[in-house]
Order: C-alpha cells, then sequence, then structure tokens
C-alpha cells in the first residue's frame, strides 16, 4: 500500500509516528510537508515543519517541547545575542544550527530543497519520503492590527513572538500562486492508495500545502480515499492555536466545520474525537464519511490507534 | 602618536597587546589585518587571523591555543560531522560560529568587509581601529606536490590539514593583484607617525597584505619609521611554520634574510633577537638600523618590551 500524507509540525510527526507502527514495515509513506512557515534566520534557511517530522521519525527530536533537537544547547544563539543580533525570540540551539547551516550551504550550491531534504534524511532515515510541498519559497504571512496599525508579520513571528495573541485578521500564504509542487509531489499523490491529512493545522499547515496550484486538485483526482482527522477536540485545538487563524479564514473552531472547510470535493472521511460524537451527522450531511474515535496523541499507541482508525475508515469509503 | 601596525593572527594580535601596554591609553592605533587566509566553510565567511586580533584584544580568545574562543565547545561541528559535511580539519566552536554567522550574514546583506569588521569590533572593542586589508577577495593558495602531482591547495589547508608537512613550492595570493586596500587603510599609512611589522609571518601575513596593489607603496612613501620584528630566533620560526613558506619565495630562514627581503625601501628599522646579536651588522649593512633584544613574547610584559623597543628605534631612526 502507498500512503501519501500532508503534514505540518508537531501534530503531523506524530501522527506519522503512529501510523509507522499501525502499518507493515516496509510501506510505501510519502510525506508532503508544508514549507511556509520556512523563515530566513541569521541568513539561514530554516523550515521548521521539514525539520520537526525528520527530527521526529529520525529519533532526534526533543520529545518535550516536539520541536528542535534533543540534549540541545544554546551557545551559539547566545553569541549571537551578544552581537546584538536577533531575533531572540526563536530559538535555534547549536545542534539545530547544524541543520540549517547545511541547508542553506546546498541551497546556495545551487541544490533545490527537495535535494537538500533528500540529503539531510540520509543522516536521519525517517522511514518515509519526506518531500517539500514545493521548491519554491512560498512564506504565510499573516495580518495583523497592533496599535491601531494593519501589519503582515511573518507567521513564525505571529506564532512564536505574539503566541498568537492578537486576533489573525487574513493568512496569506505569499508566493504560493507561483509556486510548483515539487519533484514527485503529484507523482506520489497520483500513485497514492490512500491520502491522509493529519490533524495538522488546516489553515497555516494543511491550508498552505493545498495553496500550491496543483496539489488539491491532483488529491481531489487521485480517485483513491482521502481521509482527515480533526486537530479540533471539543470546540478547542488540541494543540497550539488553530483557532486563531480559523477565524482568520472565516471557519469556526470546531470538527465539523474544519471539514466542511476542506470540503466533500476533496474530503472522503473525517475523524473526529468521541467527544465530538454530536458533529458525525453533520459532516455526514455534507457527504463526507465520519467516526467518532479518541483523537488525543497522548503516546505512541495512541496515535497509532488514530492512524489504524483513519485507514480503516479509508477502507470502508474504498468499499 | 598615531600608530599603523600591519598584522597577521596569534604573533600579531599577542604583539598588539603589548603595544597597547606600551603606550598611553588613547594611542590611535590602527590595524591592517590580513585576510589572506580568510576561508568560505560551510558557507560561511571566516576570517582566521582579523578575529585573531579582535578576540585577543577583545578579551574573547583561547589564551592557551591563541586562537579560536575561550571556553568554547563544538557541537555545531559534531553534527556537521554526523551529515558527513566537512572539512574536519578546521576547528570551528560554537562560539566563534556565531562570529561567522553574523559576517556572513551581513555581507550577504551588502555589507563591505570593512563595515562588518568595525560591527563585529563594536562589541569586542578591542581598543584598535580594526581594519581589513582590503575589502575585495584574497585567498593565498600554496603549490604543493603531492603524489606524484603538483597542486595548489588553500592556505588553510597547507597550514592547519597538512601542518606545512610537505615543502611549499610556491605562495600566491590570489586575487592581490585586482585587490584595493579597504577604505581607511592608504589614510591610516598617509597619517601614521610609525609603522610595525610585528613579528607576524613576512610571507603569508605581513607579505598577503604589502601584495594589494597601493599599500607597499604608501607605507614606502609614508616617510615615517617603519619598524619590524623578526618572527625568526636563531634561524628557527618562533611559533608557526614561517620557514616552511620562507623557502616558497627564495628566503633563508634567519632574522637577517626577512629583513633583506623586506627590503631598506620599505624597512627602516629591524628588531632581531639577543640570541642572533651576530645579524645586526648584516641587516645594517643592507641600511636597516638593527638592534638585537628580547624577542620572545613568553608573556604581556615581554611583549610590550618589544613594542617599546620598536617605538625606541623608530625615534632612533627618525632622529
Amino acid at each position: 500500500m502507498r500512503i501519501v500524507v500532508l503534514a505540518g509540525g508537531i501534530g503531523g510527526a506524530r501522527f506519522l509516528r503512529g501510523l509507522q507502527q499501525a502499518v507493515p514495515e516496509g510501506t510505501d509513506i510519502t510525506v508532503i510537508g508544508n514549507t511556509g512557515d520556512d523563515i530566513h534566520l541569521f541568513g539561514l534557511k530554516v523550515c521548521p515543519d521539514l525539520d520537526t517530522v525528520m527530527y521526529t521519525l529520525g529519533g532526534g527530536i526533543n520529545e518535550e517541547q516536539g520541536w528542535g533537537r534533543s540534549e540541545e544547547s544554546f551557545r551559539v544563539k547566545e553569541e549571537l545575542a551578544a552581537y546584538g543580533v536577533g531575533p531572540e525570540w526563536f530559538g535555534l540551539g547549536d545542534r539545530d544550527f547544524a541543520t540549517h547551516i547545511v541547508r542553506t550551504q546546498m541551497l546556495a550550491a545551487g541544490y533545490p530543497l527537495s535535494a537538500v531534504t533528500e540529503a539531510l534524511c540520509e543522516r536521519w532515515q525517517p522511514g518515509v519520503r519526506l518531500l517539500p510541498m514545493s521548491d519554491d519559497r512560498v512564506e504565510t504571512h499573516v495580518a495583523v492590527e497592533t496599535d491601531g496599525e494593519r501589519k503582515a508579520v511573518h507567521f513564525q513571528e505571529y506564532w512564536v513572538r505574539l503566541r498568537a495573541s492578537v486576533p489573525a485578521l487574513a493568512v496569506v500564504p505569499v508566493g504560493a500562486e507561483q509556486a510548483k509542487p515539487a519533484p514527485g509531489v503529484l507523482e506520489a499523490i497520483a500513485r497514492a492508495d490512500v491520502i491522509l491529512f493529519p490533524p495538522s493545522n488546516p489553515v497555516v499547515s494543511i491550508g498552505t500545502i493545498l495553496a500550491v496550484p496543483g496539489i488539491r486538485e491532483a488529491i481531489a483526482d487521485a480517485g483513491v480515499p482521502v481521509v482527515g482527522l480533526s486537530p479540533i477536540i471539543g470546540d478547542a485545538p488540541v494543540r497550539g492555536m488553530a483557532d486563531k487563524v480559523l477565524a482568520a479564514v472565516g471557519v469556526e473552531s470546531n470538527a465539523a466545520a474544519v471539514a466542511e472547510h476542506y470540503g466533500a470535493g476533496l474530503l472522503d472521511g473525517w475523524l473526529v474525537d468521541t467527544v465530538d460524537e454530536a458533529a458525525v451527522a453533520r459532516v455526514e450531511a455534507e457527504g463526507i464519511r465520519c467516526r467518532a474515535v479518541p483523537l488525543l496523541m497522548t503516546d505512541l499507541d495512541a496515535s497509532a490507534r488514530m492512524a489504524r482508525a483513519a485507514l480503516e475508515l479509508a477502507e470502508e469509503v474504498r468499499a
């Protein structure tokens, strides 16, 4: 079986680890990673979502915080601060810096991000094929109002520095319209037996991937089950601040509204948490098959059960 | 009094620290630093000599080894090695990396090396004006023969990786002919009251600086005492492997030969070590005033005495 998974950062990575446990070893899994929250820091290209997937599946993640490297130190960052060079709000550790240095060096040498990601994965052996959604630069900007003035900030600035403390007035994946899917992305979708949307952020993670022209269409046209898992449980995001950016695109913060946002043209199946049992009927009324199962990724086994439930729903849809 | 000092790395930096102790506080010292051994590592611009001067005078040097940062760690380098990315023979520490990251970021933003160096020195406050010899790229290459084949290697590869274990057949400051002195270099020389050559490498440090068109001429035409200190004591280099590169330019490894190599057209005074007393007559016969004094920079006071002796010889020459 060939599985394609669209993934953001922490939620996507943890779901993928569960999926790996749920399927037979050697199952062909291609991950299409969000690059809309990539950022240039200190002249280095940082790809938070790709790295979170790579480190998580490769055994190098900081398990507690869900991103960054394990046993990390921050000497480079301290020194940069001593030079008065910021931003200080982005926590780049020494081990993490090495990844960005290698990536930046390879990009400067002319390799596309997809080739660089493949090279980095040679070390990490994540057990999946990790593809950036695009080799072209896409940067998610968030429109906010501060001190009575409306301005656009980089998604990372909104998320990490401002901690989504002000309303997101709009979310714009700058450059997405001109971006092309990275090599292998459309091919993987076309060859997939099932396509999964983990409980990643539907706006700034999955939504950004779908904003790259060709990807949404390829998924809708693939003719295979497309199953997603709700990142919203009981009207609140499981982690992160998904509700903030959902409001910006006019979507209510509940499990059914997110399914409707993806739409029946794209989504065949949708998993909501057991506390959202009531949403099942509303989602099914939209023509999307829906099941309620526990959706908290409290540990690897719980994530694996979620992955199994998603694959079972896919088979139900297929039959 | 305005003093201009041409400097390489460790020897130049330690002499400068002695000079600072020898002169009244606030004395105007401009250092013209060698950039011929600059190297791009991991996509970052590394300026070993400028940094050694900056760290030494700014209190951040690793005192034992004479280069690199104090209390250094090597986590980034370990990670780069885990990615299979080298070279491993160049010891870049985490704290040091920050300097190169800031420098590379500023260069990429369009600042010339001289402006970048000034910005870095705002943190380190070295107490001198530190100028790179040029904002243009100059890279010292060394011709060597390995396995019967003649090839050119970067100076750092010759010095650090090969440890000068094979003869240097030629030393070429690639790009020097097209380089222009950095802003402020010729002006500092023209306004100087005295110009000093510390016991730095006469070929790959001082020699490279003098290879930038305009600098040698400006020094010769400045009409002020130019005094140097021999880096060779008793026919052997005080530190490093200066003898290896002296042979490449056809200069004997002794204190008198180095003075002759600079020549009376450039040099007015020359200090040799007391063990080289016999060289004094030979140097003076060339028209260069020469004195024998202890030249081992065993500690700060010894370096300060050497600086005082150099300044005294300059006054003798002037009178």
